[in-house]
């Protein structure tokens, strides 16, 4: 089942898509597509439901973030090991964690902003896990049951503001718009092993990331057992799990996005983000 | 004004209160103390109420956190000289940056846990700042303009996890309830000059921390302008500004909190918080 939310910045609606494409409303039967409805009771009857009987929507929404109301939204850095060799940076013990802002998440083709006199803003293809039941001290052989979905991300990032500013990652991660998340979460139950995912990003229609979730150095499984030991997930917190090699970081010489530059990520079966770029004034 | 929330976690209700000390409850005037309702005008119409026409709250009910819904919590570390000097580390060019998860927060006087396994869980009395309008590309000069009020906040820490865990610090700063804040937010018309407030943080009834935000490197104002180039802070976002000296880690030897132990915390005209240590089990 593929999930998402249509129509204006903070007005979305649920809907899901039915097998020849078309979005189907949703609000008859839940308020939003957030934390309180992404048990597996509740995805069961939207399961349950006849598409045909939803009501089709009419001409082509704005796609919003797929999940409403995200609670936190945590980042694996470092965790693809090509990606790590690409950078140099040596093979981490535990999975490194940063939070990116609530305010930075938006709809999977919305325009991404550069903030005034950002020289060094990156792209980042990653697999988003969305949680559907509360986690806390959860085994990681029991950890893909508190998993509602997954979804692409975009876990744009501002090299100098993340190295340079201080700041714990963090500063080069929350820019406003630097969360594009959608275009849909589709349920778990259609994603059996979510470690053998493609996943391709291009700039200006030129293939600049590929890779596998494969190449994983901690599995989802692996990721949420951890986090779960140091604080609870709650359905609707989502987890970026760290991007494969690609980034413009690690190019010779490196190389940043500019205003207007395209940027088209995708990861199989997840469907496709496209982001204009803008440099802002 | 002192306005607050009461009630269980999650079903808080929004009060003041009066001269007297009394709780007043404005669920008729406001629906929650949210990022909704901290505008300058709303704020004016509730200064304009008769606390003795409001409902006086009866008992001793729990306090919650002093906003509701906050939207990102966001904290500046090592910001006080002598603080800065204790722990050996050199003055930062920047506002250091990390981010608290919102499900670390809780109300002033809940009850802190330490998570299963925790040895170097840590105490930090802060002032707490409240975005009561929308700032992004903010002066100084403007800055406190678009400040609510002012809270104390307790920003607990596990130092193994903040430093050993390849975690960006905000695995130390983001267990469950590892941010009270409150008891109150006082606005900011009653504190005029929030560079001269003395807190203090006691720990069984012996004084650990004694400091004033004079003694800030960044001044709340340069904060916000700050943090206010890299993303749009958003009414009901709320910064915790640093700690001064007088830390566990800072001790010799370092000393950490343990099952029962109890901290009070106090900031002159914000009231004090008072926790309950416990040992996850």
């Amino acid at each position: 089942m593929k999930l998402l939310r249509y129509g204006a910045p903070g007005a979305e609606k649920p809907a899901m898509i039915d097998d020849s494409g078309t979005l189907r409303d949703l609000s008859d039967h839940i308020s939003d597509l957030d934390g309180s409805q992404l048990s597996d009771e509740t995805l069961a009857k939207l399961a349950a439901l006849d598409p045909a009987s939803l009501p089709a929507v009419e001409g082509s929404p704005r796609i919003g973030p797929c999940v409403g109301n995200i609670g936190k939204f945590m980042c694996i850095g470092l965790n693809y090991s090509d990606h790590a060799a690409e950078t140099g940076a040596s093979i981490p013990d535990h999975p490194i964690l940063f939070m990116k802002a609530n305010s930075a998440i938006v709809g999977p083709n919305d325009t991404v902003v550069m903030p005034r006199g950002s020289t060094k803003t990156d792209w980042e293809v990653e697999l988003g896990v969305v949680i559907g039941k509360t986690a806390k001290y959860v085994k990681k052989e029991d950890a893909l049951d508190h998993v509602a979905g997954y979804c692409v991300v975009n876990d744009v990032s501002e090299r100098h503001y993340q190295k340079h500013l201080s700041g714990n990652w963090t500063k080069g991660k929350s820019c406003d718009t630097f969360g594009p998340t959608g275009p849909w979460m589709v349920t778990r139950d259609e994603i059996p092993d979510p470690q053998a995912l493609d996943m391709t990003l291009d700039v200006n229609g030129k293939r600049m990331q590929t890779g596998n979730t494969g190449t994983m150095i901690f599995t989802v499984a692996e990721i949420i057992e951890h986090l779960s030991h140091l604080f609870t997930l709650h359905p609707g917190d989502v987890i970026a799990t760290g991007t494969p090699p690609g980034v413009g970081l690690g190019m010779k010489p490196p190389t940043f996005l500019k205003d207007g530059d395209v940027m088209e990520l995708n990861i199989a079966g997840l469907g496709t983000q496209k982001q204009t770029v803008k440099a802002d004034d």
